[in-house]
């Protein structure tokens, strides 16, 4: 398999290959059905970026339109975080949910996200194993199969793929993004699912927080009908995308975020888990604040930078048997193409650990650029960068 | 490096990388030293071929010229037979020898064909177990560095190559043989070895035979001033180059074979390791003849096609651990370019089994052409096809 693994790498995979590849990966395991619900499904899968805290919103708006939710989810490894450390800062959640419990909740509230089983394609846990010790983790047909497999064996009708392309993504360039994307939407269709893609920016955070409890905040935010922009335009891009996959482009997820119905959806989805969506979200005990270099425009915060600022703050982890933090992670004031002033605050670093804020502001060191006033002008990016399918 | 050895296929290797890789083989295990013989030595190695007993004839002729060989030998796999099967087939002879006994024998005698031990470069045994089930047996790099290998660490002062090219051999294009040659010769220069390859036909099977004690008599023909004329073309050949490697341009190998002076060191090198010269060679029980279909030349012999046949006969072995046939392989009876004629034999099959003739019978047809008389003239092919260092 090591062997195989290499020459897929190098060589890639045919369609055809793929395909088969991906089925005998879901048939190594179980298949769920989620065909005796009364609603559509549609799920999003996210290649993972920094400051990604999308699930969180999206789940509960498209629960919210009338189309059932299922959200398998990971924790995090290494510079981005995992949608269920998130959620596990909220006082009292639980990720861990039988099959019977998730099927009644997806009925009686419409969204769950909670903890992969293990019993969906467990042969891609054994190849991820080996190709993680054998350089072959970059392999784009094995990327794809992991990932697809586990999605198609959950039994979701429909799905959105956010593929992340930049610095802080697992795909630097547009055109690996682009094939990746590609032979996602392949796999899926080929299996029935309607899948659709977005390539979308990872050059820079979404949001103005990475870290767990910090997100969970400012998902709460957009649910409130505020939030960053760039959180709400990717939340209602993908919602949109959701719905269609699912039959529903009747419903305007726009509308239902401003509401406060999926504010609702939400509370409901963190009860249905022990959760208490009333209680303080744990903060940090030590901040650390970066003041911007000099006054002018920022134009570019990478992150990657910020990713690995916030993973050595203690939202993330090295290895998958290690703790998280709720409270550490990293804010940022002000996104590129806003106005900052020197000695303000620029960015605040949170930890329980005050010794890891020197190893953050290492990795923070050439990560952001400043332009003074009367500099070039500004040229804000796209998002959305493409959509495949 | 299972993950390895595919990238190593299907990517190659540098110059600078397959010296490194074969300098760490190397390190793997022991080095012998034969620096404190009184003669310069010299060794042959050859790819492999169907009917290429040239070790036995060859070894003597050198030894008796005035260079030590030290040949360290191994068993036959598949279709193309061992030299040490060869000689085990002569009553009494022992292909274990201690490093003491050996170089006792190469002072004393001059020439010594043994078994390999253990000790030299073990890494290769456990890489070439991985390369087998991975499918990567076939990659350049990895076949001269473990050929090389075991020949530096050996010690030997220079080496020569026979690197078989055609259906018979591992090696099917001339393209690919060079390639083997210039890789193999490269590594043989930069570790200080003196090292040539030449490029040898094996479309057509060598001499006129092909299993155990049936070589061993026609290389006893070849040292009596007899044998087949490509046997002792290449026999000549071969120990011109282990002669002006070792520095002993001023001999001719074909005088010395015409002196009977090879016939003695033979005789001298089987005693040392308990053969008895005089002792009957065993001959198979069973024998099978295969008349010629027509009357005219035949012009094509394929090695492949005999060399199975002979293995189907019990003279190969298909696991490591199977026995071999002393007595079993195939005769013929015409070499390509000669004339034969209709009914009568062409060939004959030999084995202790008589049930073994249908399958070895099957692994020859089609693999021999007789053109009648009147036909398009028989183009004879050159035996040594290039000289490589």
């Amino acid at each position: 398999m090591s062997a195989l693994a290499m020459a897929i790498l190098l060589n890639g995979m045919g369609r055809e290959e793929v395909a088969r590849w991906t089925a005998a990966m879901i048939a190594s395991g179980e298949r769920m059905d989620f065909s005796t619900l009364s609603r559509p499904t549609a799920d999003k899968h996210s290649t993972g970026g920094v400051g990604d805290k999308i699930t969180l919103p999206l789940a509960p708006l498209v629960a919210a339109c009338g189309v059932a939710v299922p959200q398998l989810s990971g924790r995090g490894l290494g510079h981005t975080g995992g949608t269920l450390d998130k959620l596990e800062s909220v006082p009292g959640w639980r990720a861990a949910l039988s099959t019977e419990e998730m099927l009644a909740q997806l009925e009686d509230v419409g969204a769950v996200v909670c903890a992969a089983g293990d019993g969906l394609a467990p042969a891609d846990k054994k190849l991820y194993a080996l190709r993680d010790v054998t350089g072959t983790v970059e392999a784009i047909p094995l990327i794809a199969s992991s990932i697809m497999s586990k999605k198609i064996a959950e039994g979701t009708g429909s799905l959105v793929l956010d593929v992340k392309v930049g610095t802080g993504a697992f795909m630097k360039q547009v055109d690996a993004a682009r094939e990746l994307a590609g032979t996602m939407v392949d796999l899926g269709r080929d299996a029935g699912v309607r899948t659709v893609a977005l390539l979308t920016d990872m050059s820079t955070p979404l949001g103005l927080t990475a870290g767990n409890a910090l997100e969970v905040r400012e998902s709460v935010e957009v649910l409130a009908g505020g939030g960053p922009a760039d959180v709400v335009e990717l939340t209602v891009a993908l919602a949109r995308e959701m719905l269609a996959g699912a039959g529903r482009e009747d419903v305007d997820p726009a509308d239902v975020l401003g509401s406060g119905r999926a504010m609702d959806t939400w509370r409901a989805m963190l009860r249905a888990q022990d959760g208490d969506p009333e209680a303080p979200l744990p903060t940090a005990r030590e901040t650390h604040v970066v003041a911007a270099p000099a006054s002018g425009t920022l134009t570019r915060l990478d992150a990657m930078a910020v990713g690995l600022a916030a993973w050595r703050l203690g939202a993330g982890r090295a290895r998958k048997e290690d703790p998280v933090q709720a409270g550490a992670g990293v804010e940022w004031h002000a996104r590129p193409g806003d106005a900052v002033r020197e000695g303000e605050p620029l960015l605040t670093l949170h930890t329980d650990e005050p010794e890891r804020f020197e190893r953050a502001l290492a990795s923070l060191e050439g990560g952001y650029d400043v332009v003074p006033d009367g500099g070039p002008a500004y040229v804000p990016a796209p998002l959305v960068i493409d959509r495949v399918g």
